[in-house]
């Protein structure tokens, strides 16, 4: 039988395995950042009726440039986008890859600030691009100075900020957002997948694209519009990188299933953003229970939360949760975990859970 | 205002365009190789049977790894290959732009034999894989002594080949494939996107994946399957191929709806596939009655053909077509135009157009 040492692999993928979280079949799913909500009848029975009407004309291609999709979001992120300051990609991992592929690659640096989401620097080895490591401060946070230092040091082509940031949950000031663009040579992505969850207050990257060129926001439809089966996620900038990523977008990379189903759930905003504030309620929820117990946990503005895990023993309580139906997140930080905020039920499943293992 | 040039593009991308034909609203659309039949009622029923059951939960991620779609393409391919042989992402382009990622890339090299399809150069070039052409004989045919003979030459880790090859329309022998795979020391991949157009006796390499482990055939449903507009294209090879793509598949890059859909399709394979022979037998009239006018024509095994234009006038003949209501495809050969055959309404309206032009 032929292995994958028989293959003439790439060199940097020898010993890699792929990247995800188990699959595993267990009452209440914690792990991977899903809306706990399913999608609500209203917007299914839209979604239906735009499908009916794409599915015969399916031997056609779609609309390669998805123009009334890329309408919506726009209208959806406000601050005066159109269509052509927005494109739409299978997944924001689609998006940051095009991103990558037109403003990095071989022979250019893209520089991040892990703990962070970890697929940027998959991404950058998946397009060639070399990966720099700016790091985080003890406490996971991240300042102007030290984002500003660290451009300085590396010279980077393309920087990667995530905000809420993913694993941590905590949203960036926008002047750390403001400071790297100034200090950039090259673009800066902000990898805004969890921004619709931010505690009052937050504001946003979008509110800076007109001032900035070279700044990026991606967002995604897979958590606050409950469309991680959909795949729909995009990216808001300066209508020249739009221009500049459909040089290395696939063809028709859009099905008109997603472009249907996303547009579908785009009208009915409201009901599928109503799920947020109930999330957000739970949320607060684990956080307080958690610091009532005198577990360190990280600030919130996610649909997740950082937690120090009793003891610091984070494989053995990772393990204790899913032997009582509850998979959460080991993300690799010893010591840490990461639990989705899901239905009052769920939350409730794991807080009684983890409240054993104390 | 911003433009691209002042965007910190990479250096190969200055001055390209997005790759794609005009889309454009004209009665006869004969220009992108679409199956010009609608899907048929009894696969939209079960498509939308399909959908309703995904449709509520897709606040979860779909299926990473695609098992049950992956199953019943192994099925449809045939020759006792399973899950393990078959790989499906968005559309054969998304498949081999991995296939490039896991096995060529920065630093390494592929071999193709222009003029073939056009986006296997873009797609090397946009994974920072250089590209050598080992082009193919005046009259556009492929020998395995040629083939063996650029492989000596370049020494590439991998080699496109393309049967039958799109725009010119002829199927490959088998032995210039196994010849190829005998003689390469990297990768050898066949894009039979057209394979169930072919004439009747053609062979494809599914057959030879048994006894070759670095030989690779990728497919498409976007033509025989009337579903261009799903975006379902696949591979099929050693499982150890199939192993290997995972480490640089996007997590999640296939949708719950397109999972549902291409299953739904493959569950009326009979039906989808009844629009073949109708077509085939459109091929044939435009085959037959162009070389009755005593136009040059390639050889076809597709559901398109290539032609030489009137008077050599490939510019011209083009846009007086358009300027008619026939919208074919200038595939950049001076002198040939490739046509898409169609309904036999459609076939009779580039017939008649062509006729006037003579």
């Amino acid at each position: 039988m032929t292995s994958l040492d028989d293959l003439p692999l790439r060199d940097e993928l020898r010993g890699m395995t792929p990247y995800g979280a188990p699959q595993l079949d267990v009452a209440v799913r914690l792990n991977t950042n899903e809306n706990s909500y399913p999608v609500p009848e209203a917007a299914v029975a839209e979604m239906e009726k735009a499908l009916g009407s794409v599915l015969r004309d399916l031997n056609r291609y779609p609309d390669r440039d998805a123009v009334a999709l890329r309408t919506d979001l726009a209208a959806y992120v406000g601050h005066g986008l159109t269509y052509r300051n927005v494109w739409a990609a299978n997944g924001s991992n689609e998006i940051q890859q095009q991103l990558l592929q037109t403003f990095a690659g071989p022979g250019r640096t893209a520089l991040g600030f892990t703990p962070s989401y970890s697929m940027h620097p998959l991404l950058a080895a998946g397009t060639g691009t070399a990966w720099v490591d700016g790091l985080r401060a003890g406490d996971y946070t991240l300042s102007a100075e030290h984002v500003v230092a660290k451009i300085r040091e590396y010279d980077p082509d393309l920087v990667f900020l995530c905000s809420p940031n993913n694993p941590t949950g905590t949203a960036l000031p926008l002047e750390v957002v403001a400071a790297a663009v100034e200090t950039a040579r090259g673009m800066v992505i902000v990898d805004e997948a969890y921004a619709e969850f931010a505690r009052p207050g937050t504001v946003f990257a979008p509110t800076l694209i007109e001032r900035y060129p070279r700044l990026v926001v991606t967002r995604t439809m897979s958590k606050a519009f409950a469309l991680a089966g959909g795949r729909v996620g995009y990216l808001a900038a300066d209508a020249a990188v739009v221009d500049a990523v459909q040089l290395v977008r696939l063809p028709y990379h859009l099905s008109a299933m997603t472009q249907a189903v996303a547009r579908a759930a785009l009208a009915h905003t409201d009901a599928l953003l109503s799920t947020v504030d109930a999330i957000k309620g739970q949320r607060d929820r684990i956080v307080d229970t958690l610091r009532g117990w005198g577990l360190p946990v990280a600030d919130s503005d996610a649909n997740f939360v950082l937690f120090g895990a009793p003891r610091g023993d984070s494989k053995g309580v990772w393990q204790a949760l899913l032997d009582r139906g509850v998979l959460i997140r080991d993300v690799g930080l010893p010591g840490w975990l990461r639990v989705t905020a899901g239905t009052p039920e769920e939350t409730g499943a794991f807080l009684n859970a983890l409240e054993e293992l104390l």
